[in-house]
């Protein structure tokens, strides 16, 4: 066999085989492929696509190329979630507990965030003390203990996925549907998940920022899990605006904990919290009060048990749509009905609560800060990010929201940029809400004056106030 | 500028400003492009191709990438002729004594062959002597007392050229008309040619098979020589069957001679020289008469001087056209019926053969294999391959036939392969020609029987035999 052939069969628009694909991953992880011709049978898939048998192929052989982690000493059906990305994205710290207090078993390893999206372990460090590495035994006995850990990925998982993103990085070839598909699942697979939920994200601070491009990939993942022999289904939704309110590390635990606690729904319409004063208003964060706004902002409109998901936060209502899919697919639950039972069970009682504080105290964090988020680390400074004009909220670049947070120093531009977990923004309005000229967009956290100008910039810019509502938008556009 | 984001530009579609190529060639050539950019550019390319200002742009970036002949000190407008390469194309050692005998200059840089395709070089060579390697002022001093000469590449020309070139044969990204167009024409630039004719095939032995992409890729050379302000003619020639009759290096040389001498066509249908025993027939090589019946077999049914191009053979013709469009080109000849009057008189008055046997001469060689073919290497045996069955030779797969001479040892699969010059057939039927079963489709000159049965079994399935003959091909399809 020889790549050069493999690269023209593609490109001509034909069907690559299991055995041309294993010579292809295989190749290219040891080296016989080199870089270049990688990079041209990848532009091809570009051009040409994957069916699903292929793409289903690239996985498994990428899978094969490095460690794979063996979750049989946990018992039950381990039901892994993803999410492909966004902003104010803290499901992961929402659904693992609620899970775990409903009878299921969480056993995930997460990853960091890079760019404009946050990441759960970045989220988990945040939290004194608390640990990500975790060795499996440990793992194992934590989630035995609580019912959930969230871990760093240990072993050398995918190693073919890590070169492969790395030249698509380069090359111009990340955005195609197969490849990115087969990127997320075989880290899936590898990590030991025997049934799988995803949460595609689509709209402007999403991978895939139409719709029909993210159904398409939530489609081919589901796809590939079930020709893989794991049962998957997908969720498909809205990245239009952050999912929660709190943007930032150390905020969007506060926020994952005010949910569990059955305060807050997190990503709610309401014009609560808003700033008084004509000017921008700044106090000193620290106190028990600059969080207590933040929380009360977010928090009391709807914290009081009205019905329905626009109400209840978009936030809380996703996570709450993937742990229901989890506890039926995991066969905890017989249907959606009694699973939502345990879940309003799983907060009423603080059951659910109880596992995120049991998870934070044997991976050896402060478990104090589920009842005190004052012992989160804070920020030196508040800042409120007045509107510029009268009306509605009717658009946002979600992803330069989310850059916005970066410069503030709660994201990486690149790997090895160190975070700031205090800092960060909790979102006033949302889309469709009314603001009036001078009122809180946002609530800022600052540690730094010069990033705060800059992060502010950029936040102002992606904020669109208009005369009209604008489009209104779905919190869950498909199931799968 | 990033080059991912110049390989994101075209793979959406996009056109790249001249400074955008040369940031691509420029870098692929120092290295701060590494070849797997190059390779997903390429690939890009290959599927949303180039329009003529970006394929000149390409073209005249990679001329600067490396030297640049001066042809200054040579007389005349100096019209360079290029053929993209086939079986039998002996046209350059007829076109050159031609024009030179014609008053024009030709000072010629030639390349080697590979795979199926002849080269130039390769043919003279085979003449006992003589050297393609002079400095440019021999060079200059041969074309000023010959009016022809014929060499290898002096200095280093288009470097982009040969990397690019390289890196396109391992990534499936040769077979695109900008990139070809932009290969061939750097190099013609680079090589100091103030016009240009170019002789592009098409057919089973071309390297465009089919004829809408030769006429593209004759179009967009002519265009890309006009805008880089080298007028350029085009002619697109068939190339389902060999050109000439001689396929082997000295058997193409004693072919042109003949050509030059006025004693025979090359390539043209006549069913002379057939073998009269049933069986294979051997006779001893390097005898006046095994040659004898080879040129004989070639050229006796139309060296009488009938009209009309078949019945002069398709290698006289396709010179002859090649021949008067660079005598109007270079200004020596008004118009083509001048050119025609003083080729004709070239060939009577042996001022044509003349002007090789000078060339040769100078070059090194042994100018009286102009008189005497036998002193030009010749092979152990002659074999006849014959027809398996009676009918029309209806088709040829002409890559095979190559591949068929260089399996004997014409030829090269690898750049370093040593070829053996005395090697080779003689084709004695065409297209469209009745053959009886037993008959002689061609004579072998052999030197390894080995090499010979593994040649043979080639040849003989690359000529379809049939009871129709086939559909008619021409000679000339366009003029550019």
């Amino acid at each position: 066999m020889r790549m050069v052939d493999l690269i023209e069969k593609k490109r001509n628009g034909g069907r690559l085989a299991a055995e041309e694909i294993q010579f292809f991953v295989d190749g290219y992880v040891d080296g016989s492929v080199p870089d270049y011709q990688a990079a041209a049978m990848l532009m091809a898939i570009w051009f040409r696509g994957m069916d699903k048998q292929e793409t289903t192929d690239l996985t498994l052989r990428m899978v094969e190329s490095g460690d794979k982690i063996d979750l049989s000493s946990i018992p039950g059906v381990k039901v892994d979630k993803h999410s492909t990305g966004g902003v104010a994205d803290t499901t992961t710290l929402i659904v693992g507990p609620l899970v775990a207090a409903a009878g299921g078993h969480v056993a995930k390893m997460s990853g960091r965030g890079l760019g404009h999206t946050g990441g759960t372990l970045d989220k988990l460090e945040s939290i004194p003390g608390l640990s990500i590495d975790q060795s499996m035994e440990r793992f194992a006995e934590i989630v035995g203990s609580c019912g959930v850990s969230v871990i760093g990925q240990t072993g050398n998982l995918v190693p073919a996925d890590k070169k492969l993103y790395s030249l698509r990085d380069v090359t111009g070839t990340i955005d195609n549907v197969s490849l990115i598909a087969g990127s997320i699942m075989s880290k899936k697979i590898a990590a030991g998940a025997d049934k799988i939920v995803l949460d595609v994200k689509t709209g402007s601070g999403a991978f895939m920022q139409d719709l029909a491009g993210a159904e398409e990939l939530a489609r081919m993942m589901v796809e590939i899990g079930n020709l893989a022999g794991r049962e998957t289904h997908a969720l498909v939704t809205d990245m239009n605006q952050p999912l929660g309110n709190a943007v930032g590390n150390a905020l969007e635990v506060e926020e994952a904990i005010q949910i569990l606690r059955g305060e807050a729904g997190g990503g709610s319409s309401s014009a609560a919290g808003t700033s008084d004063d004509g000017g921008v208003s700044s106090s000193a964060a620290g106190t028990s009060d600059a969080g207590g706004v933040s929380s009360s902002a977010a928090g009391t409109s709807d914290a009081g048990g009205t019905e329905g998901a626009a109400a209840e936060g978009d936030l809380k209502h996703v996570s709450f749509e993937l742990a229901k899919m989890m506890l039926v697919l995991g066969g905890v639950c017989k249907d959606e009905d009694e699973a939502q039972q345990k879940l309003d069970n799983a907060i009423a009682s603080g059951e659910a609560l109880e596992r995120f504080g049991c998870m934070i105290e044997m991976q050896g964090g402060d478990r104090r800060v589920i009842d005190n988020t004052n012992l989160l680390p804070r920020a030196g400074e508040v800042v409120v990010a007045e509107a510029h004009a009268s009306g509605y909220v009717s658009a946002m670049d979600t992803a330069q929201l989310g850059m916005s947070a970066l410069l503030l120093g709660a994201g990486r531009s690149k790997k090895d940029d160190v975070i700031d977990p205090a800092v960060g923004y909790w979102m006033k309005r949302r889309l469709g809400d009314w603001v009036e000229k001078g009122e809180a967009l946002a609530e800022f956290h600052v540690n730094s004056r010069s990033n705060f100008e800059e992060s502010l910039k950029r936040f102002q810019d992606a904020i669109r106030i208009s005369r009209e509502p604008g489009e209104a938008v779905k919190v869950i556009y498909k199931r799968y």
